[in-house]
């Protein structure tokens, strides 16, 4: 297969299933991955095609053992180099005071947030090395430089992934690997994501309240069109760490410590 | 006249002079304005419209009173609405032990990189604020995170303007105004500047060990790329901050504090 | 004279001058320098020395042209040599939108609180190279580093504040001169200066609800009591940079930033 | 027993040893807790003893599990309530490359720097909130706020470890409880560390060329005395973070990105 491949570990109709649509709209073969819902992932290769793209679904534990580091060695050999990576896994479970985040929940948190990304880094980078290019784009948050309340879990990986992302560019710019770290700043219009996570009526509430006209809500689409400009910066100015934030929300932007 | 306006302030043969053609490339009409070498900035105009594009030439000398006042309340009115506005001046003077920087030079590197873009924004943030959009671009430095040895004037200026460039999104964002805050960290391949600060050969030198093939060297171009999708972000997913790093050149990256 | 001395620019019935009261008490001769109200300037230098310390009194407007310069020349002439300096002069203005900040406001925050240091800076620490030691204690805010809304004039001389701290770390530590920035985050129990913002019935409110028995106003005498230790850490563990902040008062710490 | 209780997890030569010196001079009885070595435990308490001051010695594989728990359970059963706590765990080995840092080597790094301390906060915390007060002053470093180059396992761990202070001081600063970070910057003059990781002939070529008479590594029982104010601060003004470094080491500033 001839075309390039993009990688996009935790696809679902949030950031990642959008993202995974601009690369394929600009003739990448996407890769999506995720944990749940296969149907789902079905709906979203489904879609890539029918808009003329191209895209197959993968079924990922991405916490499992060799899980990750499998996928990585498959799509190399089957369906090409994969030439943009893209890791948009977290483990944001609201607000928990310290008594109510068990030593299993900060460890998962950490497994899936900060884990994965370096297991990720360890079996792709030498590959992306060896052909002199590769993008390897990591969704952040405001978390990973400022500890709120009740974020005990989130904001620990969060920061750990984000010093990952910068020793990664120590060793792997030189060679030729962009590493990028997308600090968004805010709540996404992802009902897989977010809506999840409130519920579908607080959800919606949310979106009249915040989005749709007002554009108070992180457009997943609007988002995709950053990740693919970073994939496209010439490799003598490239962005290691920006954010995203949706104009009406000061609030948030307050809270950054940016 | 019916384009789009994108003013930029410093427009030299670097980053200003560039972004300016990126603008007009893309049907802006770009204002270049600038303080020195008349003749350089007719044949920047010159290359503008010889491309196809439409360009004015302004002589400015920003720190003088009322010269930024004027000169957006002429564009506004004889050219057409601002719809993007560069600030690209800085005071950059190589370092400088403390004893070697007088009052005065460190008071117009104050005046230079930061008052200028306060008097900017007075002037101009209204206009956008009544046609409920623009952008205002701005150029910055490490120094504006990490006040390095021997850069007295130059950091403290920056940090000044980043700041400012804070007070500005946490006022403005909301009514449609994005301010980016672009800190471009390396050596720039820039005649006008660099060249200038270094002398010709020191320049040269330095091209050949660290640009052209290896691309160690910022090239102007590339970074407007990025000015130019930093104007064109959703306005629900606006980067308020990001950085530009040549992949070779990781002692910078080390020396950035971002 | 023999003792040390200690000089405190910005000696109001806050910071300032609790600091001062510590490093006499701890056997230095305080100077005190403020612009205004001479008599409670004479009430200061008389608390002191009614405690059994040593100080003198100065009236200071800083931001005249030589008047720092002057001071330090006639303290260090008349007095004795100047072993810990204090910068403790702001312009905070409360908030102010844009269109509410004149060219002239702007300035002046950035003569007060940037070039007043700088100022400062120019004349002592060459006498301190020379000795081979002092320190330069500078209060700051979170308007360093976090540019809130309505701040202009304050964030922007604060970040600049804030990196000039930093380049002289980088010139002048090495020589023996500890100059630390010290972010002041929250309200302080100070009549003279938050008492005056917020008029006498408000402060006294805010008094009644943070403060006194809740500790939630930062105390000038705790205040002062870290200034003290950081004039005597030890030069292999010195700190560059700390925050101060009121334990009850977390809706500050989040705006912060640092 | 009547003395207050200071812990020590991670109690070598180095700053561990010296901030338990400390407690226990001022009056604190101090629990030394090590993995390792315990004639150097016995060594270090009885050090304490001989001069005047109460101490014991408890051997602590801090990641095996209950193992944090079941000795904060049985100090505060048996010797007294913790007043103030130190965690000053680490797994900083050494620059390597991603190739050269096993899965294992990055999990035991955050199991070490970042889990241990939320074991710590999570079992002890509560105790402190019912008494209304407590310290838990955690050693970290410039790794936690800069990724460079070669530290893929200690920056992640000291940025997961950073942020969740920042939650613990969220949650639990208005109940009293005072958690600081502190940025250790630099080479520490500590045999059982920095000098193991050396080797004892690197470590004191060190010694020779930086430390000694210069100052510049840091001194531990310096580092002892700012844990010591900290402990002591006003509750109305907290340090939350700060660095300490060597005033002749401007290289490790530059590299720290704080």
């Amino acid at each position: 297969m001839s075309k390039p491949v993009c990688l996009v570990i935790g696809a679902g109709a949030g950031i990642g299933g959008n993202v995974a649509k601009r690369f394929a709209s600009a003739g990448f073969h996407a890769c999506l991955a995720r944990r749940t819902d296969s149907q789902g992932l079905d709906r979203l290769v489904r879609e890539v095609t029918d808009a003329g793209g191209s895209a197959s679904g993968f079924m990922l534990n991405a916490v499992e053992e060799h899980s990750i580091e499998t996928l990585v060695e498959n799509i190399e050999k089957d369906v090409g180099p994969i030439e943009v990576a893209v890791y948009n896994l977290g483990a944001q479970i609201g607000d928990r005071a310290l008594a109510d985040t068990p030593l299993k929940t900060f460890e998962m948190g950490w497994r899936m947030a900060t884990f994965g990304l370096f297991r990720l880094a360890s079996c792709l980078l030498p590959c992306m090395v060896q052909r002199g290019h590769g993008s390897l784009l990591v969704t952040s948050a405001t978390a990973a430089m400022r500890g709120n309340s009740g974020q005990h879990s989130h904001a620990s990986a969060m920061g750990a992934r984000r010093m990952l992302c910068q020793t990664l560019n120590a060793e792997f710019a030189a060679k030729g690997i962009h590493v990028a770290h997308i600090v968004v700043d805010g709540a996404v219009d992802a009902p897989d994501t977010l809506g999840k996570m409130l519920g579908p009526q607080r959800f919606q509430a949310l979106r009249e309240r915040k989005g749709l006209e007002k554009d108070g809500l992180l457009v997943p689409a609007a988002i995709a069109e950053t990740y693919y400009h970073l994939a496209n910066q010439h490799r003598s100015a490239w962005t290691f760490e920006l954010d995203l934030r949706a104009h009406t929300d000061l609030a948030w932007w307050n809270h950054a410590g940016l």
